[in-house]
């Protein structure tokens, strides 16, 4: 297909795709006489996926390049795509920065707390998890803020949120399980990841609305 | 304190402590002679929330303008701000858009059968929720993705998925249970909301982590 009707297809704008185009997230066309590119359903997916990273994941187009291109190496083994992507996005996503004032610049008091509450927490439910990990920070981070912020009931159930966790990883694992390709399992496990965050935040507000409703709710007439 | 105190007390920096003073999210300090402003700790509790909300929560300025306006209208019942807060959050992050193609946009084959399927899920769980809920169509908009990306296995375990939420709120619900103070209740659901979804993120990861290592790593020599 032509450009025009990739946009079609993928609600993708035009000038969207060209850009996508200068900035290697998608394999260019298939040059075809008169000196025309042509797309195919691989375009289409490819333009899916980029926008569930970014839309959704809330990736910059940057790091969107990063991990598609990670995933695309065939140099690298699953273990080391699965690993490069997922680390990436629990750096990304779990705490993002706005101008440079990021967790790791500040080393201060609730932050050296934070890290031990959630080292404490790891060796209590016994996960066995890179001391460098992303997400352990991200997690701190959270903590930290909570603890700026006088939330001292959200830091208490800590635990809680760590059944949910283990529950949702549980369920993750089930997904990618007896998937044998090995791009296929990649893309899964970087797809579910990031639409898994969107749709385990859309439930948990579905699921808030529905539990107060039956706390606080006037009966009905 | 002075606004150099206060940016290195909440580690923000000045010029953009003057940005949230002028777009309206951070209150006028008390005027002091000779004529200069001075700040409190209930400046560097707002710059925090400030934080929260669109570094971990990737709300735009405009939006968290709205949110704080919302909580901090003194002629609105609790409920309304609740329901006011938690809706708008719904809308913000699950399903963020980057030029205009979003959700809304799109009435395709894929958002509508989508769409079926989370109230399919409403039903047989007996979440009552709004026909309107932002969350619903957030939690379509997912799916549909996951449908085009050819992810059946993900949309599976959406029951999985709508266990693991249901966990989450209920924990959520319990948080702020007990909480008599109208205003600590808010702010309480709303960073509760908006950090808990960074939390659960995090711990997802390293629970993700820990168990794949389980399931997939060498044993130690």
């Amino acid at each position: 297909m032509r450009m025009a009707e990739l946009s079609r297809v993928s609600g993708v704008p035009v000038p969207t795709i060209k850009y996508y185009l200068r900035e290697g997230l998608l394999p260019a066309g298939r040059l075809t006489p008169p000196n025309q590119a042509s797309y195919d359903r691989s375009h289409t997916r490819r333009l899916t996926l980029i926008r569930a990273l970014t839309d959704v994941g809330g990736m910059s187009i940057a790091t969107a390049r990063v991990v598609l291109s990670v995933i695309d190496d065939p140099d690298r083994t699953v273990r080391q795509k699965l690993g490069a992507t997922i680390s990436s996005l629990g750096d990304i996503q779990a705490g993002g920065v706005a101008d440079g004032t990021n967790r790791a610049d500040r080393a201060d008091e609730e932050h050296v707390q934070a890290t031990k509450t959630v080292d404490d927490l790891l060796e209590r439910r016994g996960w066995r998890v890179e001391e460098a990990s992303p997400a352990r920070a991200a997690a701190a981070d959270v903590l930290a803020r909570l603890d700026r912020l006088g939330q001292h009931r959200a830091i208490a159930a800590l635990d809680g949120y760590a059944e949910v966790a283990e529950l949702a990883a549980t369920t993750d694992l089930d997904v990618v399980a007896g998937i044998e390709d090995e791009d296929e399992l990649v893309e899964t496990a970087l797809v579910g990841t990031v639409l898994g965050d969107a749709l385990i935040v859309a439930l948990r507000r579905l699921a808030q609305e529905h539990l107060s409703g039956n706390r606080y709710r006037t009966p009905p007439r």
